[in-house]
């Protein structure tokens, strides 16, 4: 196992860690509060909400009822948001969670993506619309900043319907794929299975949500825990909000008749480092989405009718994909001038929409 | 955890069981050997070839390619039949193991069913022909005489696909459920997924392969054998090929971080009672097999043309479900009897279809 500096949380059980955002951002934002929305995707019992509450250490879901085989049958994949405030070291979090019941679970699942792509748009569409709005002083933010995407520890790898998923939705939001209750693979399986499907990833020209390098004048362990969360891409995780005592410590975990799964010890599985991924890296993810996805969306929205060149603006910050990907996928030079000589061409074009779409109001 | 006596093969480990065979019917066959057929049907990654393995310590796949997500996508669902000889103190059995890889794999999975029905028929049609041969001396019987159905552990109950294959495969074959990789559940969650996928068997009548009740004159350890197997469906089992060292005793099992799953320990899943069950009914499964699913065949294909009344032969040995099948959905005493005249009723509609078969044959 590699070595877990920096993942502290352990020694500091109940510590979610939010309470360093504002050592991310300006200080001010402390009093108002940040605001952050997850989905989470992945067929039904491969424990999406049980990790999410574990993660935050709240419980979304207080009173789901879980449908049949037959009322799955009927249903179709709906979207369900919830909201908590949680509260840190005086550090408030508006966390919105939104889950996407059905997906995967019917026989014929070809229209899984619909509901979930048109929710996304919709968020990008009402914030489009209070962004040019007079006061834009209290819009609420709910685009889908980062989704899990949860893949079953079983497959041999990636199914048609995830790589259908991830490749429909990935220039629309940040996706982070997570192996869901990696309890049940050894640790040989968890790496075979990784490889795997990162390996699958690339093939299928997949771009998940890149971890942004280091500064090179960041202190060491922050890079060493940069490295180590690369590495661990996709997450191997496993939930539990059970309280259970191991060796005299209460410890979060799964008691089996052959010993008891430890979700925050590292050795076990990747649930530490998923969370200090999400929380270290909050900001970014919301950066992103308001550089790439949601100017992706604005620039298609502004320039309707005008053909804008594929793979335009949207390549930018895409490039800047994580490490594996870089060594196996890289452009070459050549490439990359090109593409952002398309990115500059895409830009054009939108100011154009934009300008015609002015003269046409003032007529 | 119940009792376990009577699944002895823990004390000697590589003895799977069949040489009690020749107990079960006449000595003679000894010589000849026993032939039997199994089918697994699950979506890929269940651990259906790790299971067959393990249960006759056999390797029957060992060049195994494991397709992608994108091969998996084009692939439709086929059926490969591998046959392996195995001896065990001078008996012979000659073991088919028929897999049904594709099975769910697709992002719409319609059309699953219809290649494992034709393989079915297409066995039960040349049997037909060859027992209505001359020559009916050296007969294959590449009849499916069982199938184990995958569920998977992750699933709240049973997903619409798997009550969709139950129900259109359930007269034709003897279904027995397993829940795969239940090392991924604690006890208290299998208790509850088993309770549930029983609920959801009986509420769709779906009518798995019925253990059958021990005369009364058995010996108690026998008798309470079959009781706890019966209490044991669906069997909750995981399989493993490795051998691992376990206080200096050798063991199939899986090595975690916090510790090994024994799969031969009855207190970690069901896999004994698997291989109990499967070897003390070979001879049942058989017959339940010509009896009432063949005979249903073969009477339907008699009465071609004539209009033969539902649910008529093939409720006569069905009747006989499992016992916590029978509690809940027990049939009231005058449909028994009604049901009784429906099969009196199908079966002079056979008759009548024979005669006139063999009227036009004398034309």
């Amino acid at each position: 196992m590699a070595d877990t500096k920096g993942f502290s949380s352990i020694e500091t059980p109940g510590y979610v860690g939010f309470a360093n955002l504002p050592n991310q951002v300006h200080r001010k934002s402390v009093k108002k509060g940040f605001e952050f929305t997850l989905m989470v995707v992945g067929e039904s019992g491969l424990g999406k909400s049980t990790l999410v509450n574990s993660l935050f250490l709240t419980d979304l879901y207080p009173e789901r009822i879980i449908p049949d085989a037959i009322e799955k049958q009927k249903q179709t994949v709906k979207l369900e948001a919830s909201t908590v405030e949680i509260e840190e070291r005086g550090v408030k979090l508006r966390l919105t969670v939104v889950d996407t019941p059905g997906f995967g679970d019917a026989i014929d699942n070809s229209n899984s993506f619909s509901a979930i792509l048109e929710y996304i748009d919709e968020q990008y569409e009402r914030f489009l619309r209070d962004e040019s709005g007079l006061n834009r002083r209290n819009i609420v933010d709910n685009r889908i900043h980062c989704c899990f995407y949860f893949i079953s520890p079983f497959g041999h790898g990636l199914k048609p319907l995830d790589v259908e998923f991830m490749k429909k939705l990935h220039s629309k939001v940040n996706i982070v794929p997570v192996i869901a209750k990696a309890d049940c693979l050894t640790k040989k399986e968890i790496l075979r299975l990784k490889c795997r499907i990162m390996q699958e990833i690339e093939g299928h020209g997949i771009k998940i949500y890149p971890l942004p390098d280091c500064d090179s004048d960041e202190d060491e362990d922050y890079k060493e825990q940069v490295k180590q969360l690369k590495e661990a891409v996709p997450f191997a995780v496993c939930g539990a909000n059970t309280l259970l005592e191991v060796k005299g410590k209460k410890v979060r975990g799964r008691l089996y008749p052959w010993g008891v799964v430890e979700v925050e010890n590292p050795d076990h599985c990747d649930f530490i480092k998923l969370r200090t991924m999400l929380i270290t890296h909050m900001q970014d993810l919301q950066e992103v989405t308001q550089e790439v996805h949601y100017e992706n969306y604005r620039s298609d929205r502004l320039a309707k009718g005008i053909k804008v060149k594929e793979n335009g603006i949207k390549q930018e910050r895409d490039n800047n994909v994580n490490a594996q990907a870089q060594a196996n996928n890289a452009l070459s030079e050549k490439d990359r001038i090109l593409q952002e000589k398309e990115a500059e061409l895409a830009r054009m074009t939108e100011m154009l929409a934009q300008m015609q779409a002015r003269m046409q109001a003032q007529h």
